[in-house]
């Protein structure tokens, strides 16, 4: 009896070795019970004993007639399980899919996106209109490598403002400003290498450099941006190759980057030859400008993305990459390579939607509306004893402290049972300090029944 | 003075070590002349002598002022620099950016899709229209985690027509046909992995798979599909991971995959856990539906993929994925991390094109359009001693061997100077065995204009 089960066993460590190997990838269908126990050298019971234990294990799963594979999840690339196993339900990808696939008319105040009636509505009725009235081939082809250069201008113009300069060939539009930072990554980063973050920063960074497999090390942000004194440590102890920000209002916190922060860093940066890619995707929402790392540094070693998925619309895809032109080059290879072009018909609609006369004072109106919700939210959940760490200048996020003892994710669990989809602060935080805090979106909080929800759950989680 | 050039020597060695390292990446700026001094123990002028040479050499430039600078073309993912050194002119992505780039009228029988007057410009027309009206959340917010759910069911019903058989919930919408194969790339790759393609194949396959840092492997394809034999040998010296092909209407050639090709290919990806991409992007094309590999499959080993660029508009980025529904849940997560979301306004407007009742009349339009035009081509290239490989069925590709003794770069190079964009056969060959082939797009080839240049460039290469 006991040899047997050593039979079984040792079927069972062939079988689970050749996976991980990838010798049997996921989904692939195992060598029939026949020619396995041919393979091994063991009696077709042995190996129909192994199977069957490898299913209820879960490793493989049988189908009608057809065998065994080897069961989906472990696949290669599931970002799930790379890297340090998460609680699905803190992880950076569940609080996506989980606001993507809320109810529209719920209450989220866990999204990272103003609801529909916020956003440039009446303008991207004008500017569909007037594309459908666009010339043909504006219509039918594709957009040239660096993408419109209409929208380009523009861009540069908007960049000039800021005080980035940046020639339009300094600029590829991308399909998103997700993109834009993936194909940097692409760019500039091998397997293995280090990314600085922010800590707590938007959790959508942490999937995507598991995506690109690098180690991500997160820097203590302070209300005027990362804690230099540790940003210096951190460069002298990983030497990573980039360090990636919000430098206008930050996700999450709100926070604004102070110009003596700005100075530092690029002084570090330029000692350790980092290159900062600087995510300026909520530039619209300020009210006082904050300096921005590119226009410090002149597009030498820094990096702008930007897109209006928070401003003009998350429909239309369309963001961009400021660089040296030579990387720019580079960087267009790599666009073309793994999506072949930008879209058109997106560059062509944001184009129409951000030079119509009304955009402006659309951005007016909703910089003073969540000017408003800003301190409605914050009154709203000083009741139920949930305080801001900082009250921001501008923008949609308020980044609070939990009362003590309440784990946010059990918060976000409990919530979610009833429909409330939150943002668990150990989402947005690399090194999972922020288990007591949540990040909420000021638009999406002036909803009675989140808080009536919220108030619940808080009861509940403290008990 | 012997001595000193072996000090400026060494002090150019342990700068190019160090630049090859990414000690100091590209971009970055040089210690200073006097910090480099004092590091290597060499004199301040022994470090200037030896940073002006590498100036000379182009591995450094300086800038006005602030000293000097890792050269930008050694960037870590220069697709051009990766893999064996191409002639930048049979590139593949250079072919990719001349064709984006030329003129709009100019003649280019070497790019890859109809002109613009060939696209359904009214139904986009009529799209754009139909999406200015839709509802606010439609024209604001991100798309579900698997896109459209009305389009994704457009999409089933014309794969159920072809035999495949998928439901919604196994297609997941891309932003182009491109993304769409990076993604199972990135779901299913790691580098230094194996993947084949055909012998000759679409180009951008290659510079994908150079982005991936993987190995391509060509299979000699025929008239009816891969050859077989090389295909099992293949599998048996390289064991690859994946093989991406077009089983409609092949790139470059034109040709048809028999259903004997088909099941054969199937069962001996099944022999070795193979998984296959299928690109069904020419799938609106055909007059006689080849076999497609999904359909014999049902989806267990091939994915199918496509995207309606060649169709409906290319301006309109939107291309989908149909898999098995474990491979789709990781496939969604690598989307919204590497680019956060498909584009509600692209799926919204080709929904509103393919469902149009002009659409199937407009590609039997296209279908009648395309014969004329291929037959009208062999024609005209017949009289400059150009004749194809076979005379395919449908599509818009002829590929075509030249007069002996005439190199397709070379051609292609002449033809360039006088603003005619080719497409050489080694771009499409791993093997770079079709330097006497061109790939020829009969719909853009019904310009004189071309032929008058092309019989020039003939006669100057045939000398």
């Amino acid at each position: 009896m006991k040899e047997r089960r050593t039979r079984i066993d040792a079927v069972m460590e062939a079988v689970r070795t050749r996976i991980a190997a990838r010798a049997y990838p996921p989904g692939a269908r195992l060598p029939s019970v026949r020619a396995q126990a041919k393979t091994l050298g063991f009696s077709v019971s042995t190996v129909v004993e192994a199977y069957e234990r490898l299913v209820a294990e879960g490793v493989i799963t049988p189908r009608q007639g057809s065998g065994f594979y080897v069961a989906g999840p472990i696949a290669p690339l599931a970002l799930a399980e790379i890297g340090p196993r998460l609680d699905r339900q803190v992880d950076p990808l569940w609080i996506s899919r989980q606001a993507l696939e809320a109810e529209p008319d719920g209450p989220k105040p866990g999204c990272g996106w103003l609801p529909p009636s916020w956003m440039y509505e009446a303008g991207m009725r004008r500017a569909l209109r007037a594309v459908a009235r666009a010339d043909s081939a504006m219509l039918a082809d594709y957009a040239t490598p660096r993408g419109l250069p209409a929208l380009r201008q523009v861009l540069a113009r908007r960049m000039a403002a800021a005080k980035v300069e940046a020639t339009p060939e300094q600029i590829m539009l991308t399909d998103s400003g997700t993109q834009a930072i993936d194909l940097i990554c692409r760019f500039l980063l091998e397997p293995g290498d280090t990314v600085l973050v922010d800590d707590p920063c938007y959790f959508n960074f942490h999937a995507l450099l598991r995506a690109h497999r690098v180690n991500a090390v997160g820097v203590p942000f302070t209300p005027n941006g990362p804690d230099v004194a540790a940003f210096a440590a951190a460069l002298r102890d990983h030497s990573p190759r980039l360090y990636i920000t919000n430098s206008g209002i930050h996700n999450p916190t709100g926070a604004t980057l102070s110009p003596a922060t700005a100075h530092r860093l690029l002084s570090l940066a330029d000692d350790s030859d980092l290159v900062i890619v600087e995510d300026d995707i909520f530039a619209d929402f300020e009210t006082n400008p904050a300096p921005r790392l590119a226009a410090f540094d002149g597009l030498r070693r820094v990096i702008q993305v930007g897109s209006f998925s928070k401003t003009v619309s998350a429909a239309l895809r369309c963001g961009y990459i400021a660089a040296r032109a030579d990387w720019i080059d580079s960087l267009i290879d790599l666009k073309l390579a793994t999506g072949f072009g930008g879209s058109q018909l997106a560059s062509s609609v944001l184009l129409a939607a951000l030079t119509d006369s009304g955009y402006r004072k659309h951005m007016e109106t909703v910089r003073t509306r969540l000017a408003g919700a800003m301190l409605r939210t914050v009154d709203r959940l000083a009741a139920l004893g949930i305080t801001p760490w900082i009250v921001p200048q501008a923008g949609m996020f308020l980044w609070c402290r939990l009362p003590a003892g309440i784990d946010a994710a059990d918060l976000a669990r409990a919530c979610l049972r009833d429909g409330l989809v939150l943002a668990p602060g150990n989402a947005f935080s690399q090194s999972h300090s922020a288990g007591g805090f949540l990040r909420f979106n000021v638009a999406q909080s002036e909803d009675g029944r989140g808080y009536d929800i919220l108030a619940r759950a808080l009861a509940g989680c403290g008990n």
